[in-house]
C-alpha cells in the first residue's frame, strides 16, 4: 500500500522481467507508475485507449507503455506491448512491492492456546487469535483483528485493520481482506410463530477460495447448515453484502455496494456492477454481466448483459414521464377505443 | 455459532421437548441439523415445501421433519409437526446451544471507573467499557468492543467484535448485536448558512427493545433531540442504516442494506426487503411489506404489499424499453392526434 | 455528544452569543434545546416551519425560537431571527459543548516510533499509530483506531471508535470522523488477463479537507495513481462508498448510502440524496440535487435537480403499471397501424 520502500527499476530490468518491446534507452530510472498528468521525470506512464494519445504531447513522463499500433504516438522512451492495462497492472507490482512486516506477534495481541501461527506470520497488536485457528505462513494479520475458533488463514492472506473472521470460517492461499471487513456472521434466518421470529442457528460456514481480495465493510454470512462459498479469484469491492448459503464463482468480480441475497448461486467470470442486488434463491449462469444498480430478480441461464436502469434526468423532465407512465393505461384504453372505432366502419366496407 | 461443544440429542428426546408426532425409534441418535442433500448417519433434516418432497428418495438423513400432510412421504424415521421450518428453528436452537465463554473481564480489556458489570458478564480482550456503563446478568461482549459512558446493554445480550455502542444508548434484554455495527453515532443533522453546513449537535440517544437481532456493519443513528427508537423483537439484517430519530415497530424485520431514513416511523410486524429505501418523516402502518429494491417516498396508511421494481432483462430489451418509455409523450400526442382526427368525422356523421 | 458536561444559559446570554431579538425575561435559565412535544421547563424549542405553529398552544418549554414573522404566536419568552432552524443548531451548539477527554496517550495503545502526536492531543486505548503519522492538536482518537504508517490528522480532528485511516493518509482540521469508517482502504484496481484478474497497486492516498464530516462505517478508498479527494466542508453520512480518484467538491453533502464510482468528480454545494448513485469517470457541476435512489449515468453540466425515482405503489397497481410497460411497443406499433389506416383514406379525400 505505500510506495515508501520501493526501490527504483530500469526500462531494461522491467523489460527483462515483464516483456514488451523497448524503444529507448534501456538504463533510464523508473521511480514510479503516474498518470499523462501528473507524471514526472523517473515516471512510467501508459496509454490505455486511443483517445488518450492527444494527451501525450504534454506529458513529463520518462517512459511511456504503450499498444503496440501506437508505436509512433510519441518520441519518448517506449515499451510497446498487447495490453498496456495490464503491463501497467504488472508494472506497478513490481515496483509497489509492498513493505511486509517483520514476522511476529505483537506482544499486545491475544492468542488462545491450540492457536497455530506460522513462523512467518505477523499477527498485529489489538488482535485476539482464538482456539484452535490456523494462520499460514507470511499471513499478515492488520491491528485489531479478531480471528474466531478454528477459523483458517491460508498461506499469504493479508488482513487489514478491523477485520472479523467468525469461527470456523476457512480462507485459502494469497486472500487479501481490506478494514472492517465481517466474515461469517450470522445469516439473517429466522421462521415466524405468532407474530414473532425465532432465530434459526447458522452452523454452516463461509468458505473462501485462493487469491479472492475482499473490500472495506463488505459482510459474507455464514451459512444456515450448508457453508457460503466464493471461489478462487473472485474479488469483492467494498461494502458488498453476501448473504447465507450463497455461492459466488470463480473470477467473478463485484463492485462496490452490490448485494445477494440468500442460497443464490453466481456463476463464474461474472461481472456485477456496482450497488447491484440479486434476489435469493436463484442462479445466474457463467459469464454474465450485470449493469450498476440492476436489480436481478430471477435466474438467468445464458451469458451476456442483464440490465433494467433509469438514468437521472432533469426532474420536470422526470416528472413528465412519471406522469406518462402512470398514464398508461389510459393511453392503451384510448388506442383500443380508437381501434374499436375504426374497425366497425372497416367491417361496414366489407 | 459454532456445534463443537453440542451435544447429541434422540428422537425421543426431541419430540418430549418440542413436541410433534414421532414415527420411528425413539432411540434414534441426531447429531445434527442438515438439509435433505448435504444429510448423512446422524443427522435430522426437514422438507419446508411439498416440492422438495422428490428429494427425500436421495437423502441419507436419519430422520425428517415433516408437515402432517406429507406422513406417507418417506419410509425413514420422522417427526410430524404443524409447521416444520419452525421445528427445525427450535430443533436447530435445542441442538446448537451457543458456547458461553466464561464469565470475567479479559485482563487486557480497560473498564472506567464507575462501569458496572454483572459478575456473569463476559467481556472480551480490547474492549472499553465507559465510565457508567451497565452490562447485565451474563452479557457477553466480542474482543475489540467500545462501550460508551453510561450505556446500558440488558441481560443475556451478546456482542460481537468491533461493535461500538455510543454513551447513553440503551439496549434492551436478548439483544444480539453482530461484528462491526454502531449504534448511536451522530445523526445526520444539519442547518445551510451561507453556502456552509453548520452541525447540529446530535444529543438524542438510540433506545432498543429486548429480542432485538441487529446485523454486521448496521448502524442506527442517534437522535437529534428525542430518541432513536427500535422496539421489540426488531430483527435488522447486515449493512442497514437507519436515520435519527427513526421508530421501529415492534417485531418488524428488515433484510439487508435497508435503508430509513431520518423521522420515519416503521409499523409493527413489518416485513422490508433487502435494500429498500424508506424516505425521511413519513410513516408506515403495521403490518406492511415492502418489496426488495423498491423506494417509499410517503406514508403508507394500509396494511399489504407495495413495491416499485424493475426487473433486469437482457440488455437489449430494456434499451428498447427505455426507448419507448422516453417516447411515451410523442406517442401520447399521437393518440390525442387520432383521436381528434377521428372526432370530427364523427360529428359530421350527426 | 453527551449533555452530561453542559452547563445551563440564560436567555439573555443566549441572545448576547448569538443574536435575535428576546421578548421575555433575559434571566430564564435554559437547559438544554427540546422539540415542541417533548419540552419542559428549562427548555428551549423552537418552530422551523409555520405548519407547526399550532403545537405552540401545547408546548411546555420555557421559551422558543421563532421566525420574525411569528413574533405574535405565543405569549412564551421567544427569541425572533431569521433563520430558527439555523438559530436552533447554533444554541444546540452552544448549550452542549461536548466534553473532550483529558490529553494523553493511553496507557494500552500503541504509538510507533517516528509518530508524532501533540500533548494537547487524546488517544483512547487500544489505538495503534503508525511510524510518522502526525496528530494535531487537540485531535481526539476514540478506542481502537488504526492511523496508519505517515498519515496525519489536522488540529481537531475528532474520530470514532474503531476508525482505520490507511498510510500516508492526510485529513485536514476538524475534521470528525465516526466509528467503522475506512479512510484509504486500497480503491478497485483489476486488469484482466485471460479470464483472471490481476491487482493494481493502489499507490494514491485519500486527502480530505478542513471540516469535513465522515459518517459511521463509510469507506472511502486511496486513489490508484493520483489522489482521492474530499474538499473543505463535504459532509458524508453513513455507509458511504466513495471510490478511488473521485473528487467530492468543497461544502457538498451527501445523505446515508450513497456511492461514488471511480474518478468522478462532484462539484461544489452539490446535495445528494440517500442510496444515489454515480457512475465513473463522470463529472457532476457544481449545485446540482440529486433525489435519493437516482443514479446518475452521465456528467451533468448544468445546476439543478436530477432524479429517477419510481415510487413505491400497491403492489397489484405496480404490476399492471410493469405489465403496460412491457407492452409499450405493441402499443406503440397499434398507433402506427392506426395512423396508416387513417392516413390513406385522407389521401383518397384529396
Amino acid at each position: 500500500m505505500t510506495q515508501s520502500n520501493s526501490r527504483t527499476y530500469r526500462l531494461g530490468e522491467i523489460v527483462a522481467k515483464l516483456g514488451g518491446e523497448l524503444i529507448g534507452a534501456p538504463d533510464i530510472e523508473i521511480r514510479r507508475l503516474a498518470t499523462l498528468e501528473s507524471a514526472g521525470p523517473g515516471d512510467l506512464s501508459f496509454v490505455t485507449h486511443a483517445k488518450y494519445l492527444r494527451e501525450l504531447s504534454n506529458t513529463r513522463a520518462s517512459a511511456l507503455i504503450l499498444a503496440r499500433a501506437h508505436k509512433g504516438a510519441t518520441t519518448l522512451p517506449r515499451i510497446l506491448c498487447d495490453d498496456p492495462y495490464l503491463y501497467y497492472a504488472r508494472a506497478a507490482q513490481l515496483l509497489n512491492s509492498e513493505a511486509r512486516p517483520s514476522p511476529g506477534i505483537h506482544p499486545q495481541a491475544v492468542i488462545e492456546t491450540g492457536a497455530e501461527i506460522a513462523a512467518s506470520a505477523a499477527v498485529g497488536p489489538f488482535c485476539h487469535v482464538g482456539r484452535g485457528a490456523r494462520l499460514g505462513e507470511r499471513v499478515v494479520v492488520g491491528p485489531s483483528c479478531t480471528i474466531g475458533d478454528d477459523a483458517q488463514i491460508g498461506d499469504d492472506g493479508r488482513l487489514g485493520p478491523s477485520v472479523t473472521i467468525y469461527p470456523r470460517c476457512a480462507i485459502g492461499k494469497r486472500v487479501i481482506i481490506h478494514a472492517g471487513a465481517v466474515i461469517g456472521a450470522d445469516g439473517f434466518g429466522l421462521a415466524p410463530e405468532a407474530g414473532r421470529w425465532i432465530k434459526i442457528p447458522q452452523t454452516g460456514r463461509v468458505v473462501i477460495g485462493d487469491d479472492v481480495e475482499i473490500g472495506a465493510n463488505t459482510t459474507i454470512d455464514r451459512g444456515a447448515l450448508d457453508d457460503t462459498v466464493i471461489e478462487d479469484g473472485v474479488k469483492l469491492d467494498n461494502q458488498i453484502q453476501i448473504g447465507h448459503n450463497v455461492r459466488v464463482g470463480a473470477h467473478t468480480a463485484m463492485a462496490a455496494c452490490a448485494g445477494v441475497a440468500g442460497s443464490t448461486r453466481i456463476g463464474k467470470h461474472c461481472a456485477i456492477g456496482g450497488a447491484a442486488r440479486i434476489m435469493g434463491h436463484i442462479e445466474i449462469a457463467d459469464h454474465v454481466t450485470i449493469t450498476a444498480t440492476t436489480f436481478v430478480t430471477k435466474s438467468i441461464r445464458n451469458a451476456g448483459t442483464y440490465t433494467a436502469v433509469l438514468p437521472a434526468e432533469p426532474a420536470r423532465e422526470w416528472a413528465r414521464t412519471l406522469a406518462h407512465l402512470r398514464s398508461l393505461e389510459r393511453v392503451s384504453k384510448r388506442v383500443h377505443e380508437l381501434e374499436t372505432r375504426s374497425k366497425p366502419s372497416t367491417r361496414k366496407k366489407r
